[in-house]
């Protein structure tokens, strides 16, 4: 894990988030209209010469490799880039997920023409993709620890639609560095996809025990 | 499994494609400059004005849903709008998949900042979901028949890097409608992740025989 951390202020990370997340949706919404555009040639090809303008503009002054995952001065993670969850990634939808008291994670999403695999139905890779995410996610808050995935065995019960869709995960047990997860994707009809993984959590990364203790100790500096 | 077959001629196909593939390498150049950016914010205010602006006249004229999976007049299929091999989709990067006489098929892929997951590597979940479909088009061109995922299962051997891959699959065995799939991702220093799927063929899935009996008798009245 990248223990980077940002040069920006907590304001600063929320001004930029409040004018790159609404860019990051737009091309959300052109990812779908180039799969869906049935306009002439000379539209598409004008389409074309705007992008190109748009992506040198943006290219002026640019990271020069991926995102990566800095942290805040408060040490909270920034997976911005994530091609599931992330705010500046429109391969993402983006999952948002929401952590309960007991310990379960869900997410409520739509998945449009994007995620398409046989017709009209969800990509299986697409479900794999997204219960992978919800499952590193669930043990790394629940069980305050981070985590890579070892093993991730996805069944597919049956299609699962295009649309509105339910996601929940929890853990179910560990064994030393290993966390067992259950995850499930639902349609309005009850689940369609559900996913068993085998969490590994590396024994060189800080537990975040060691951040909320850093995070303490920043505050009460700062007072 | 939509048998739908397009309106448009093979060589309107080709024309279009030669207009539209251009247009979707420029839209995940898109994505890739929005996750790095670092301009101004008047900069990216004006990026997203200009990409609504784009969307506007796409939508001018278009498909009421997900692109499906039409047929072209000789019944191959156009899976243009799929997750990881769609040609008009930016998500897919797209994986374009070479399949061999011994029966396995292979494929090489760059992936960028768009496929991150832990900082500076591949997201889990993408691995899982091009070897899902490495998987499905393995059985579905060496077996002749179309299949549905039955069971996933990945292992992660280790982190695999951002950058360009390989992958390969090959079907392992059969018991009457079910499909063992083998799959691996490797970098230059071999594999990272495996993949065994358990593919089930639909008992009413037309089976590739019959689309070539069929593709060979519209040959044959067209003379």
């Amino acid at each position: 894990m990248d223990f980077r951390l940002t040069d920006m202020t907590d304001d600063e990370i929320a001004q930029e988030l409040s004018v790159v997340e609404p860019l990051t949706d737009s091309v959300r919404d052109l990812i779908d209209a180039v799969i869906r555009t049935e306009v002439d040639d000379d539209v598409l090809i004008a389409a074309r010469e705007q992008i190109d303008a748009v992506v040198t503009s943006l290219r002026g002054n640019q990271k020069p490799g991926s995102y990566g995952v800095p942290f805040t001065r408060k040490l909270h993670g920034m997976p911005y880039g994530n091609a599931a969850v992330g705010k500046r990634n429109a391969i993402a939808p983006p999952l948002r997920v929401e952590h309960h008291d007991d310990g379960s994670a869900t997410s409520e999403v739509v998945l449009g023409a994007a995620y398409e695999g046989p017709a009209g139905l969800v990509h299986g890779g697409i479900s794999a993709m997204l219960l992978d995410q919800l499952l590193g996610e669930v043990v790394s808050v629940s069980q305050g620890v981070p985590c890579f995935t070892g093993t991730l065995t996805v069944k597919y019960l049956r299609p699962t639609p295009l649309g509105p869709l339910s996601l929940r995960a929890e853990t179910t047990g560990s064994e030393g560095r290993k966390f067992f997860v259950h995850a499930e994707i639902s349609d309005a009809e009850g689940p369609t996809v559900t996913a068993e993984g085998i969490m590994i959590s590396p024994a060189n990364m800080p537990r975040h025990e060691e951040l909320k203790r850093l995070r303490a100790e920043l505050a009460a500096s700062a007072e």
